[in-house]
């Protein structure tokens, strides 16, 4: 049996399925094709891995397959055409569904193409890495990136369905299996004090990759962000308290030209923005401690490299974060696990602290 | 005054004003924008006639300007991209709004960016082209044209406010004024004989661009295609009435290679609509005449280039239509003036009939 969670969001409503084969119930894939056609977008690493359970599942389904380079690099408007250009090669009708299979990157630029091929097609996601399946696979948000900065060009399509295949995470590098598990920090720290205990408690089963604890930290981070979502679709209120640490981690990944993966750049944020909470005095030191010895718990970076990060360089790539809204930093800080806030009127003072402490962070 | 027409789609509703001198409605055009920056997209031919006066209306706003190449030739994702680089590189803010100052090329380029510059920003159209005005500036359709096909990719983006300027019809060249007027004559045909009949009454009026005439026709059109798309908004029923004449005159461009206009294709493709509903027996045959003889009066094409445009031919591109379903071509037919319906049972050998009649079109 596979968990459900559904995303409720009208009529753009729809599940995600989780466990062990999710990628083989055909019937859940079957009933979310609007027609009798789909493209297959998968990347060089997944496609020999996955392909070929994917297209047994789909059966009778006539599917066409594109499959693009690995890496963040390629989610360009490149590659978006790439796949375009094949999907009106093949001829496919507006009855047709793109179906992602792989990670954040191949979501994203598949999600893109889902939401404008002929003004919108359905669409579902098939996530095989541990961050797509907590958090970039739900919610409908699809991008590629500009030269002049990341998601900057994409769209809100909801998918049909999700599938997140907990054997898929098998297969997955040690290193983006943790940076995975940074997401998961983070329902834990915004909204759920028992799922920040549950990944203090089976740390070693989650290391050890063990399904009903991976099915776990999934079904309640896909819960968490559900909710989330169907409250506040467009991010235009609630919605961004899924941005804990993801102000500070992204200026990081600016300034270590994305030689951090997205996952360890949130890590790093998080101790910040539980740091300058502690300063803040919004939440008790010992707490801030806590979040910060978890992240290091699980293998994730919790010194940035200071020499890369000047304070000021980080306040510069900071105010320039597509959520800046009329030249405030709006922040997401913690005032207790399971509770944050937003803030666009922090201190500057105590934010250029938590920036300048390095090392020093939450005296940890 | 200007005339007012809304367009109800919920939270996404926004007005229609329209009139001499709407584009200086700068009360109008500020309380549209959410912030304090602009980026207008006009062409080269527009651009000289009223870049300016839409800058005096908007005053102290910070508004940065993009101009493209005039032409359906330039509706591609590549122009598309110049204005996205455009306003990456002035650092637009999610707040910012993007304006279309021009014709239907310009509204469905600058619209597509607007539904996807930082996953969607405002929008604002200032159609100067009676085709716009009448058609393409409402109901949120956007796209631009890839080499296999018009309008393939593309998104649904409300904008919050529409500026149907009549005084800019005053420079629109002859050709793409009648133009403009066969979408005019569509909906009469298809919602309201009374507009159908003021089209021949007022025609002198009409053609000499007398801005009462000209500010009721447009009125008419706008409140009828606001009622459909409020009905249907992303064309999943009813709203396909307004592809009357569409598929016929979809065909007829791609096979004439665009020489033709846009709206002197769905002049043709409306007599020809008309003509299959009176060998369908759905409409008499004189009503069918009379749609002929009001195109003709307006100095649009009734009688097709046949050495171009061979039955085969056209049926092989309109069974390639982004409006076929499940391999039925889906046609609208007239029953009589302004009641049309949709079949995708059609018997073919009529269609080959009325294909085939060419010059002996209703034997007008």
């Amino acid at each position: 049996m596979l968990d459900r969670i559904d995303v409720a969001l009208g009529e753009r409503s729809y599940p995600i399925l989780i466990g062990a084969g999710a990628m083989a119930d055909n019937s859940s894939l079957r009933s979310a094709l609007p027609g009798n056609r789909v493209m297959v977008v998968t990347n060089e690493t997944v496609a020999p891995l996955y392909l070929d359970a994917l297209e047994r599942a789909l059966g009778e389904v006539r599917a066409d397959v594109c499959v693009i380079p690995d890496g963040e690099g390629y989610k360009t408007l490149a590659t978006y055409e790439s796949v375009l250009d094949s999907l009106l090669a093949h001829g496919h009708p507006r009855t047709t569904t793109v179906i992602a299979l792989g990670g954040g990157v191949v979501g994203d630029i598949a999600g893109f193409v889902a939401a404008t091929y002929q003004r919108g097609v359905a669409f579902v996601q098939v996530p095989t890495t541990l961050l797509a399946q907590v958090d970039s696979s739900v919610g409908g948000k699809t991008a590629v990136n500009h030269p002049r900065g990341k998601n900057m060009i994409g769209a809100f399509h909801q998918p049909n369905l999700v599938l997140a295949d907990t054997d898929t995470l098998r297969t997955l590098p040690d290193r983006e299996f943790r940076a995975g598990v940074a997401e998961v920090i983070k329902y834990g720290v915004i909204k759920d004090p028992a799922l920040f205990q549950f990944l203090i408690d089976e740390r070693a089963a989650i290391l050890a990759r063990d399904e009903p604890a991976l099915r776990h930290i999934i079904t309640r981070s896909c819960a968490i962000k559900a909710a989330v979502v169907a409250a506040d679709e467009r991010e235009t209120g609630e919605r961004a308290i899924l941005n804990f640490g993801h102000t500070f981690g992204h200026a990081i990944e600016v300034l270590t030209e994305f030689e951090l993966l997205h996952g360890e750049g949130v890590a790093l944020g998080m101790v910040m923005a539980a740091d300058l909470s502690a300063r803040l005095e919004w939440l008790d030191a010992d707490t801030a401690r806590r979040i910060k010895r978890l992240v290091a718990d699980y293998g994730l970076p919790i010194v940035p490299p200071m020499n890369r990060l000047a304070p000021d360089d980080m306040l510069d790539v900071m105010g320039r974060d597509k959520k800046v809204r009329n030249g405030h930093l709006n922040l997401v800080l913690v005032r207790r696990l399971g509770e944050v806030a937003i803030t666009d009127s922090a201190n500057m003072a105590l934010v250029r602290e938590t920036l300048a402490a390095g090392q020093g962070l939450c005296n940890g």
